[in-house]
This record gives C-alpha cells, sequence and structure tokens, in this order.
C-alpha cells in the first residue's frame, strides 16, 4: 500500500465515522478497523487524533469547496443565481443522505470550539474563508445592481453561511428538508430581494 | 439529603458538564464526582444514562422557557419588542459566559437527533415548542400590524428560531458576539421591518 493512499484512506473513514457520531465519540480503534490500517502505520501519518481532527478539518472543507468552485464560477447564471445553486445541490444531497449528519464544519464549530483552542482557530479561519467566498459573489451582485442596494456584501455573506447552519440543525432534529426550504425562502426572497416576497434569482 | 434534592443535584451537575463537553464526552462518573452523588443512588433516580439525558432536555428547556416567558409577557413592549427583548438578554448572557457553550437545546440537536429515535423525537417536541412560543408573538404583531403583512408568523418563527442556532453555533466559533448582533441587525433590520434597513421595534 503506499503511503498517500493510506493517509488517504484513514481520513476517508474517519471522515465518514466523524461526520456521523462527533469527534469525541469516534474511538481512534473504530477509525483503524475501518480504514484497514495498524496502530504503528496511523501514528507514522497523524501524531495524535486531534492532530488527524485536525486534517479533518482541511478534509472536509476542501470537498466543500469543490462543490462551491463549481456553482460559483458557473457563468451561466447570476452572482446570486450561483449562490443559490450552491444551497440547491446541497437540497439535494440531504434528501438523499435522509436529513442525517448535516455540515460536518458546522458540527465540529459546536463540538470543538471550547474544547481544544487547535481546533477552534482552525474551524475559525475555514469558517472565515467560506464566507468570504459568499462575499466575493455577493460583491458582484453588488456591482451588477442584483444585491439590494443598502446590504453589506460581507455581513450579509456572514448573516447567510451563519444561517445556513442553524438550518441544518433543524434539519437534524426535524428530519425533512422544511428548514432548508424554509432557508432558501428568506434569504433569497425577503432578504436578498430586498423584501419583496416573489424575488427568485 | 432529600430525595428531590439528589435529583436536582445530578441534574444541575450534568447540565454544567454536558453544556461544556457534550452529552456522549462526559462520562457517568464525572456527573456523579460534580454531585457528589453515589452510583447507586443515581440509579435510584436515573434508569440509564439516556434517560438522565433525556431529562437533561426538559430542564435545559424550562430555564429557557422560563426568561422566555419572562420576556414575552412584557406588556410594555410591542410583540416584536417582547421578542427582541429575549435576544437582548441572550447577548448579555453570552457576553457574561465568553461566549462559549452556547444553546444547550441546539448543542444536543446537533450531537444527538442521528444517535438516539428517544433524544431525537425529545429534542423535536421541544424545539417545536420555543418556535410555537415565537410564532404567537408575531401572530400578535400580525393583528397590530407590526409584522409585514406578507409574513406567515409560523414560517417566520421557525426560521428565526433555526437563524438564531447558526448564529450561537457561529459565536462559538468566533468567540465574539459579532454573530448575535448580525441575527439581530438582519432579522429585526430587515425581515421583521419589511425590509427597511432602519426597522427598529
Amino acid at each position: 500500500m503506499k503511503r498517500e493512499n493510506t493517509r488517504e484512506r484513514i481520513l476517508e473513514a474517519a471522515a465518514e465515522l466523524v461526520h456521523y457520531k462527533g469527534f469525541n465519540h469516534t474511538g481512534l480503534k473504530e477509525i483503524l478497523d475501518a480504514s484497514g490500517v495498524p496502530k504503528g502505520s496511523f501514528y507514522f501519518f497523524f501524531k495524535s487524533k486531534e492532530e488527524l481532527g485536525l486534517a479533518l478539518v482541511d478534509f472536509y472543507a476542501e470537498r466543500i469547496a469543490e462543490v462551491a468552485r463549481s456553482c460559483f464560477e458557473d457563468d451561466s447564471r447570476s452572482p446570486i443565481g450561483r449562490l443559490r445553486s450552491f444551497f440547491q445541490w446541497a437540497y439535494v444531497r440531504f434528501e438523499t443522505d435522509g436529513c442525517e449528519k448535516g455540515c460536518p464544519i458546522g458540527n465540529l464549530c459546536q463540538e470543538m470550539s471550547d474544547l481544544s483552542p487547535a481546533f477552534r482557530e482552525k474551524l475559525e479561519s475555514v469558517t472565515e474563508r467560506m464566507a468570504l467566498g459568499v462575499a466575493r459573489l455577493l460583491q458582484q451582485a453588488k456591482e451588477t445592481g442584483e444585491l439590494p442596494g443598502h446590504l453589506d456584501p460581507g455581513e450579509t455573506a456572514r448573516f447567510i453561511t451563519s444561517s445556513w447552519q442553524g438550518a441544518l440543525l433543524t434539519m437534524k432534529v426535524v428530519k425533512t428538508l422544511d428548514p432548508l426550504y424554509r432557508f432558501d425562502r428568506f434569504i433569497f426572497g425577503e432578504i436578498l430581494s430586498g423584501g419583496k416576497p416573489d424575488g427568485s434569482s
């Protein structure tokens, strides 16, 4: 087995388990069993379970960023239309997943921010990077007049990404997509349309 | 020690620990140590750690409901003003708490919804009860013309409570009150004011 493959297998197995069960509730033994990697080999790649956890944040963030990039760079849509297409991708994804698990980054923010300064710092930088991606789109929307003039792109982006985390958390407990569709209506139909309830993009 | 006091001491010790560390990451031994209650006595009150967890959901919900009632029944304010006063109470509370811990109910929704059907059901009913309390206020606001006419009180209430969970989750990671103040501006200054950026209540 090549070294790169082994590291990747550990990350993939851990990503599945931690997304479902949380970081602290997932034992290292479970990760080793699921990846088929012996303990000694694990410690060749990661000094500790926490170091694996920090690498997982990057792993999750990169998977989300890949989807975001493909939506945000779609020139056939307006800037706000591109943003909405990312969330529309997510609605389908969570329907497939039975409204389980939610956002792996949001889950770790909730679970780890108070317990590990290293996690908190990494999660903050990843969360900020996601908000900046949304802010750049909204800045474009401001320049074309698509964004209501009084809204600040950065502040609006941060409200949207934060509100999205709440929608995903609520989805997990009600086990329907209603909180996501409600998020869509209020964000795109109210805030981004300037309070016009028929706003669509 | 009276029986009622013992049960209460277990709940109070568990509430502190679980709020900070999460349910699965808090050991029964830690709860027993913190409450000074022997193991045998614990099992007199709770059949299992999960049964304690379900009682904790009620315990947390009642503490939040007490504050909500005192804000929501304040006749010196308009319905939307009463709602806002609840969140204003929370901003002060989380500043005092150093932006830690977040909402104990939201944390458990995130952590336990996929892992325990009993938790999920209880958390869903508590979450729904909170949203209904907000919906009743917004219904009053609709009747007095304070709520923009096109908004549905129940849907708006559910969006607000869900978005609030996202704001608290984001607060935990950035460790400032900015996500809460941003929530305030977008909910009260945009959505509840019908898109007029100067909306205040």
